[in-house]
């Protein structure tokens, strides 16, 4: 548990929330600014900063709720399919140094999320970009 | 295995691939159109549609890899973060149906992806929401 951070204020009922799902180690709840209707957040009770932090022991019983929490809300919201996000540090728009993925329910022609733009780039740029990685 | 699946082919190398990681159930490549450098794919080697898809006893081993070359990839291009996004079904941009999560290396104030618009809701639209998850 860390003092400040609002996603342990969260777990310990401090800050009230929408609950989707709890379990001893795992917590959903709803977004309060919801990308589309149910957009929820998992995270795990722990806290860890990133998935880096996240331990091997905890793995199983994290992404196995994860699945739950994110057929239940297919399901039931019959949603068309749905995108699992999660950010890892500033520089890639983590908001809450709490790890947490986000599901975001999706109907056919929603638009709500746009996939980014990708680069043309030849095999030779990519040969180097494995070295790299590998070095 | 899938006889049609692109990425099936890949893991029989019938389509080549820069491998960032291999194993006997996982392989990690590099995307051939990158959001951003060192923009990876994971997939698993058996054939699953979806996380919906993907069985309790492959998780441990899956989201291990996931989190080993993601750890990889930052440390070794330098990245000051990534995002880990993956598309379940058609309506959520899912254009390969074989299961696999996108490794999105970011540097600061990069500007590859921004976080999508966002609703503003009351409390009353998320209980509403809520109770209809929950039905």
């Amino acid at each position: 548990m860390s003092e400040t951070c609002i996603f342990c204020k969260i777990i310990k009922g401090e800050i009230p929330s929408k609950k989707v799902f709890e379990n001893e180690e795992i917590l959903a709840f709803l977004d309060i600014n919801p990308i589309t209707k149910g957009h929820t957040v998992v995270i795990p009770k722990n806290h860890y900063e990133t998935i880096l932090d996240l331990p091997e022991g905890e793995m199983q019983k994290f992404f196995s709720a994860l699945k739950k929490v994110a057929s239940m809300i297919k399901k039931n919201l019959d949603a068309d399919g749905f995108n699992i996000l999660q950010n890892n540090f500033k520089a890639a728009g983590q908001e809450v140094p709490h790890m947490h993925f986000h599901i975001i329910p999706r109907m056919e022609g929603d638009g709500a999320i746009k996939f980014p733009p990708q680069m043309d780039v030849d095999s030779e740029y990519l040969e180097n970009v494995l070295k790299e990685i590998k070095s």
